[in-house]
């Protein structure tokens, strides 16, 4: 499709490649091996980044592409000092726009000023502040109609993925519905039809509310541990009130869910010993995507947010099969959690 | 569906629980906790075993349940030093045979009385009898009807999910026919369908084995860099005649297929700095699986070895989409290992 043989420090445009065998899409960004951080010595230096030449860090702002958004002092100017979160595109993106074969946007949303504040120690009104930033670009992004999915994602430490030590969120607009959000779309629509109306989800989270694997409930929102949760300690926040997306979520909303998820990882981190983690969205695919004409209608996909503890690695039967081994009973996850 | 809370450190059989959003399977083993490395501090403890005390070397064959297959010196006893490969099942199951909700058999192969030396070390005529050991209990797992897939792979080196040090490839027998090898298998009946008559993968390699993802080619085998690969140094080896198993693999090319992993395998240390690794196989359900009567025809599967190099961590953005993002073209990986 390309250009074969050697080149590897040659500039090449991300390219989205179809595998026909597993039907997956893979990125292909040769670009992105040039990061701070060498991938080819396998885990990336966790101290890689000292303070003094952390690119994300106050005073330093002309090292990364200029800010397309920010919450900052209004006596503050773009891309100076005097910003609370700070977007900026990615360096290193998997994805560039239009045009091109696989037009998109890579952003990264840096947390806070602080080099080491972790979402379990930042104030509840800073990540509110965040949540509502995340919506906010939501609302952008899917404005642009090549754009099929956004993905927010954060790799909290080396070996979640992350390459830089400051905290930092990334938001993903890529140009194909996911396989994933399809085949959730369609599993739901089965079941709907299977057992009658309204959205499965909504009953899923009332019924496991009330047994051994919720973790934390309140009015809004209820954090549990998944039946089949993959991973060791995996945590869903679902919202109780049915929405396909985040985009939905209400202004009172965004406070409480901060709240729930700053003890949730705090819980976390006293449980499990401070792992790193993968804290993800999941939900509706933008306005205008194939996979929602597929699947019908929008409403059924209730979104989440997944909170993916690294406590040991995926191994190749998991590569192999699709089939996860978690040696931890989400049961007692969930006890250990919530005590 | 069990009992809920607390007792993390009671036994409980594995159990096989199915996600009703994703249609993903996940098998959940608590008993693997127990396993030596504690999966709680993230990253196991990649010198946790001295050789002194590695359950895997001659003179400790106690410390393992009892050998199921062993290639030995003709005046040694099983269970005792004198072997060459040794298979046990594993101490720490995933699964284990029924009854009980979900059988299964999961075994270890000691791949050498040497706690050292990886495949890429071993001499070829002991590598070949290693395949021939996978052959042989693949002939054997498959003959138990509550078999509906077998995989083998193995995780070389900590990051790849490695608890012991010294070589081993594991064998798991699993009650359900996984997702993915059931996907491939309908994605090829639909190419099959589209294209005309006979396996689109036969075609698929001798296409590839023309262009610049080609590593390296005899009669028998082609490794291929795959147009799509998730991983940097991704290396498939597809057995250019065609066969659905593993099982059909004849005796001279066992030998032919020693050769060229030891010598792919060497091409990787080289080329990309020696890292961990998951080896699997990928080859079609167990004789009578639903697998296989969805898709027809047990010919459109087409076995193969994946090598998957760890070089960097699968991040948030591939577990949210299924799509990986990977930073080395494939035809630049293809051209660095022929190199």
């Amino acid at each position: 499709m390309t250009a074969g043989g050697g080149g590897s420090r040659k500039t090449h445009p991300p390219e989205l490649r179809h595998d026909p065998l597993s039907g997956r899409w893979v990125l292909i960004a040769p670009d992105r091996a040039r990061r701070p951080n060498d991938y080819r010595n396998g885990r990336p230096a966790w101290a890689a980044g000292p303070r003094a030449s952390c690119p994300f860090c106050p005073g330093r702002e002309a090292e990364t592409p200029a800010e397309v958004d920010a919450l900052r002092g209004q006596t503050s100017v773009p891309d100076s000092p005097g910003w609370r979160i700070r977007v900026v595109p990615n360096k290193y993106p998997a994805l560039v726009p239009g045009p091109g074969p696989s037009p998109g946007r890579h952003e990264v949303v840096i947390d806070s000023p602080d080099h080491e504040r972790e979402w379990a120690d930042l104030p509840d009104d800073h990540l509110r502040d965040l949540l509502e930033t995340f919506r906010r670009r939501l609302r952008v992004l899917e404005n642009d109609p090549a754009v099929r999915y956004v993905q927010i994602f954060k790799n909290k430490g080396a070996s979640a993925g992350a390459s830089l030590r400051h905290p930092h969120t990334q938001i993903l607009a890529v140009p194909e519905g996911p396989r994933q959000i399809r085949d959730e779309m369609e599993n739901l629509e089965r079941t709907a039809a299977a057992e009658g109306e309204g959205c499965p989800v909504c009953r899923l989270i009332e019924r496991e509310a009330a047994g051994p694997r919720l973790i934390q409930l309140n009015p809004d929102f209820a954090a549990l541990a998944p039946y089949a949760s993959r991973f060791p300690y995996e945590i869903h926040v679902w919202p109780r009130r049915h929405a396909a997306s985040f985009r939905e979520t209400g202004e009172a909303e965004l406070l409480i869910l901060a709240r729930m998820l700053k003890d949730l990882l705090g819980r976390l981190r006293a449980a499990a010993g401070d792992p790193d983690y993968h804290l993800l969205l999941r939900q509706g695919p933008s306005a205008g995507s194939g996979a929602e004409s597929r699947a019908g209608r929008r409403g059924f996909i209730h979104w989440r947010l997944e909170i993916l503890p690294i406590l040991a690695a995926v191994a190749g039967f998991e590569w192999g099969t699709g089939c996860f081994i978690n040696p931890v009973l989400p049961e007692s996850a969930a006890a250990a959690l919530r005590g």
